[in-house]
């Protein structure tokens, strides 16, 4: 039997409970997707994107507060590469320790991945992602200057450092990827949104830079790329919502594209929380077949189009 | 036409010249490396394997200096894998560049790699490898009663983390690299010798161990598992010597494994320099076919058996 290839996107958070960070309590949370994924591989080909939001923000904090001549930071993009390593390693091991416990075995690699952007798109000219540490206002004018970087006052806590959030046209690995996925392997890849990198005009020459692609924008152009027959989101909560957090407040069950494409033109959603989420399986849907919103605990019966938010074609 | 396939380990330093660390300076000498590599790959399949030990260096130093409760710093064997992403990312889009500017094109993939040792490994007992920065000895003190790290006084300059570098017998991503280069990929695997990790009795879990593991012998125990044609190990000098720096110097070229063996026991070779790549080279040629020692300049030829020191079984 053919099995069904499916894209999940792991939130950001999703290797961290009750705030722990350290590498020991990240891996034991990964040892729970890992299980998951194990069990799931019975029925799906999987491949895994996932966030790095609070792991490249600690590596960027690391690198810049203990700069040195000698030892200078690495540039955002690097570090995006840094943490595809660490939560890839993570993540893979986890999992074939899964398959272990079940006296099973399947391969797992991580891919590091690079993600295309346009260096038109809009998003240059207006950076928006806040990235890494907290800066006074004396500190952000000097870096301002000496890094050439854009600072924002962010909620009354300092100044951050402010970065484009462009949109993922291509991934330079997809063929890679395909290939590991058919020979059998379970592949991790475009972790953190991917290496933004841009081509250059004649030679098609690649170059990073620093912005920060959506996790859920990149883990679905792989989708489309990979044609996978599903789309997940894994999130914090099992459905999305509308009239979320009020009285009536509705789950979103099997709904169609035209619906989704209704309620986030209504502005259901919340910016940089729901609405790339719900952004990314429409598209899915529109391109493919089945995009889903859910949480860990209802991944496999979404699957199953049992539970979670299903936007179908 | 069957190309030879050709594991090709480089040096730690290979990324750096005239001491120059920052990404940018590094990603210019990846370039040159990519050039060469693209030149190769007409006649070769290739993987590549790659030494750490100055960037993996620059991690530990941010991530130990800054660590904060809320960013705690990451351990030694996630800090591999975090260098395995930045010089993996950096060493495959120099290479898709080369490429680009000749108008061909290959794919390429960094595999994130573990790498099994033996917890019964006598290197556990004696760790001899310094890693990360220099203490003093009030610090050193403190960071082996709070760490339980081994400290040794290194070179006159301070105290310094000293951990086991034992040897590989075991490559977790062996199938998975196989699987790319006859997909007619390019792959970067086995980065700063690998991610050590050790299996558990019964159920053979993985679990990472703080150690290094020597990258030559890594590298090599690779070349055997993917059934490499020729295994070279690129470093700062054209050759091995015999009597090295002495007046009666003699640069190695064809050799056979047992002149190399007579070699290395008459201890013609400095430990944590040459010793380990003659011995890698030496294993390999006693198990599978060529064994190489040169320099990057002499990369080409040596691959014809034109120059370089060259040991078959």
């Amino acid at each position: 039997m053919n099995k069904q290839r499916v894209v999940i996107a792991l939130g950001g958070n999703a290797l961290q409970k009750n705030g722990e960070v350290s590498a020991e309590a990240q891996k034991s949370v990964a040892n729970q997707v890992g299980e998951t994924i194990a069990r799931l591989s019975r029925k799906y080909e999987i491949i895994i994107a996932h966030g790095n939001g609070p792991q490249v923000g600690n590596i960027l904090l690391h690198e810049e507060t203990a700069a040195t001549p000698a030892a200078p930071a690495m540039p955002l993009e690097t570090a995006v590469a840094m943490s595809q390593g660490q939560i890839g390693y993570w993540l893979m091991q986890a999992i074939t320790n899964a398959f272990a416990r079940e006296k099973r075995r399947r391969d797992v690699a991580t891919i590091v991945t690079q993600v295309v952007v346009d260096p038109k798109d809009p998003a240059f000219r207006h950076p928006t992602k806040p990235i890494g540490q907290f800066y006074t206002a004396a500190e952000a004018v000097k870096l301002a200057k000496s890094k050439r970087w854009e600072m924002r006052e962010d909620s009354g806590r300092g100044y951050r450092r402010v970065v484009p959030s462009p949109q993922p046209i291509d991934i330079i690995e997809k063929k890679q990827i395909t290939t590991l996925v058919e020979a059998g392997a379970i592949v991790i890849a475009v972790g953190g949104g991917g290496i933004p990198v841009v081509r250059s005009k004649v030679l098609k020459l690649l170059r990073g830079v620093d912005a920060v692609i959506d996790k859920d924008a990149a883990a679905e152009k792989l989708a489309e790329l990979v044609k996978a027959d599903i789309f997940v989101s894994v999130t914090a909560v099992p459905n999305a919502y509308i009239n979320f957090g009020k009285k009536d407040q509705i789950a979103l069950g099997l709904i169609t594209k035209n619906e989704a494409n209704h309620y986030i033109k209504a502005g259901e959603f919340g910016t940089g929380s729901m609405l790339p989420k719900i952004e990314a399986v429409t598209r899915f849907a529109n391109t493919r077949r089945i995009g889903i919103i859910t949480d860990p605990a209802n991944l496999e019966n979404a699957l199953r189009q049992k539970t979670g938010t299903i936007v179908k074609g």
